[in-house]
């Protein structure tokens, strides 16, 4: 048995994303006022696009791993709220320029704001959130918590960067494309459990493991994500399937399928890789070759280790209830595509 | 005399840009090698674009003013250095922004960015430089600079919408058009010359003064860039000249010129505001009309007045060369157009 077949026997777990929502549930509502109040301007494009996006049912993962890394100790003051907040807007500000970044028509199942308001107006508002998280970060005052999103917002733009200059490129390698995930979207990640801990006052070997545990879920959580594109392993070709093919994304998906599918496949994604016009049925091939060559089930394969190291990761902190949760979130980051 | 005949009969005095070089060029040296050494990434487009924009011949006023602030006093270490280049990157990361925002193909002379690189790469680049500023702001360690740099991030992005949302609007005001250029402009002006004066150790009266001397002189530099866009007062057409007509900008002088030109003229301008195929004919009558009703006198006369606040700004300041030089600097923002 695989190690996605045994994660697939488990799926009848209870929810673990409603508990973590439970568990953090006060923490969230006051990160939800302070994110409201703080898009608040009588410029009103404003708040119009940033409640847009914050209240379009996001799960809302990564404030809430900050939250509940605080929780995991002994938080003083309010300072794990404005952490979460400062890391839902750098998110949200992500979200608004790779929209822009993507030409992308959806998000989250919506119109995607550039659609509705423009790029201009995306690309602004999301200067706008990035400013308002720095500025929340400085009032909590702890220059070392600064010091990592900084850091992070640096990185985050200097993978999309790689990204971007890797799109179509066929020489693109694998350790290229980890370079690429565990800047974009991981670096966050760790970013949110790590200052999670600061405000917890963890200590420095339990501040290492929730920031290990943080970058690990990322990457199962991005390496997902690639999957999710080409619809999971038994999923339905939606409406966004195929985007990333027609961006050109290098994904794992497509790098295994380019080494290891029979020729004419490969020929097949090759062609149609980047083109923005590709059809529904050559998305479709596409996805067929990918299923057929196990490219989808190995890149599933790479979440599960990662969430395994996730897991692992968890084992210098007190083995509470919540410890527990953080190891089903990381099987539940890659079961939703299992 | 009005003001601005009094500033023209002046022309004749040192060039006083040189005298500010000259003065700052240790400090300034030291800044580009930290500016250059934070641009280094393996991502290759990400020194490219920086470096692009970083050495393409802007006179840096604002990291000059930086420095020259803290150099009035005494600064200790190198905060007035990191917080220079950390102004430079942040206005780098706006012109990034603002020419995919304005959609515009010319920059300081030369092809904008997103002309060569493309949207998605300047907007990337634009957040990299704006993690960078941060890095550096955090690593001098000082809460109260970064609070204001944070803020003024946060500042230009919201007067940037709001000017966004404002474009073609014929029933923007006078001071709609002030809040904008406070806003995306003196803003950084600001936060400039507060942030020199905390890196030099300026008593919190020093402080306000020279935080007042940078707005000021930041609302005069940008009434001047508006009349600028027309030409100038004597100026000829180039190549820039009509930008803001075409984006449909609602500056100073089309705002006098709508409520002061003669019907025909002020219809002409309602005409082919935000219209961008204007052509070169269109351009030079809307100038035209804008010079006949004083509308570009009339900028330009309030920007002295500013240029006079931002000198009577420095009168709490030890009266030495570099408080007569920024005195005269001042003047010399405005002369540019004149």
């Amino acid at each position: 048995m695989t190690s996605s077949e045994a994660r697939s026997a488990e799926s009848t777990t209870l929810p673990v994303i409603d508990q973590l929502i439970d568990y953090t549930a006060d923490g969230m509502e006051a990160v939800n006022q302070l994110l409201l109040s703080r898009v608040g301007s009588h410029v009103e494009m404003v708040p119009e696009i940033s409640n847009y996006l914050i209240s379009a049912g996001g799960k809302r993962l990564r404030p809430m791993l900050t939250v509940a890394s605080a929780m995991m100790f002994e938080p003083e003051g309010n300072n794990h709220i404005s952490y979460a907040a400062a890391v839902e807007f750098m998110h949200t500000a992500t979200l608004l320029h790779d929209d822009v970044v993507d030409e992308s028509d959806k998000r989250r199942g919506r119109d995607a704001p550039r659609k509705i308001w423009g790029n201009a107006a995306s690309v602004l508002v999301g200067d706008f959130l990035l400013g308002q998280a720095f500025m929340m970060m400085v009032e909590a005052g702890d220059l070392e918590a600064l010091g990592i999103l900084s850091r992070s917002a640096a990185i985050i733009a200097e993978g999309e960067v790689f990204q971007l200059s890797k799109a179509n490129d066929l020489n693109t390698k694998v350790e290229d494309y980890f370079e690429v995930i565990k800047a974009k979207t991981a670096a966050l990640f760790e970013a949110a459990t790590e200052v999670g801990a600061i405000a917890g006052g963890a200590s420095a070997e339990q501040r290492e493991a929730l920031k290990l545990y943080g970058a690990e879920l990322g990457i199962a959580f991005q390496l997902v994500d690639d999957v999710l594109d080409y619809g999971g392993l038994t999923g339905t070709i939606g409406k966004n399937v195929g985007d990333d093919l027609r961006e050109g994304k290098m994904t794992l998906p497509i790098l295994h399928a380019l080494a290891n599918a029979p020729k004419e496949e490969a020929d097949f994604i090759r062609k149609y890789l980047g083109d923005q016009e590709a059809t529904q049925d050559t998305v479709e091939r596409v996805v067929a070759a990918l299923k057929e060559c196990g490219a989808l089930k190995a890149t599933l394969d790479r979440a599960y280790e990662h969430a395994a190291r996730a897991r692992d990761a968890l084992s210098p902190l007190p083995q509470t209830d919540v410890t527990k949760l953080f190891a089903e979130i990381a099987d539940y980051c890659v079961e939703r595509a299992a």
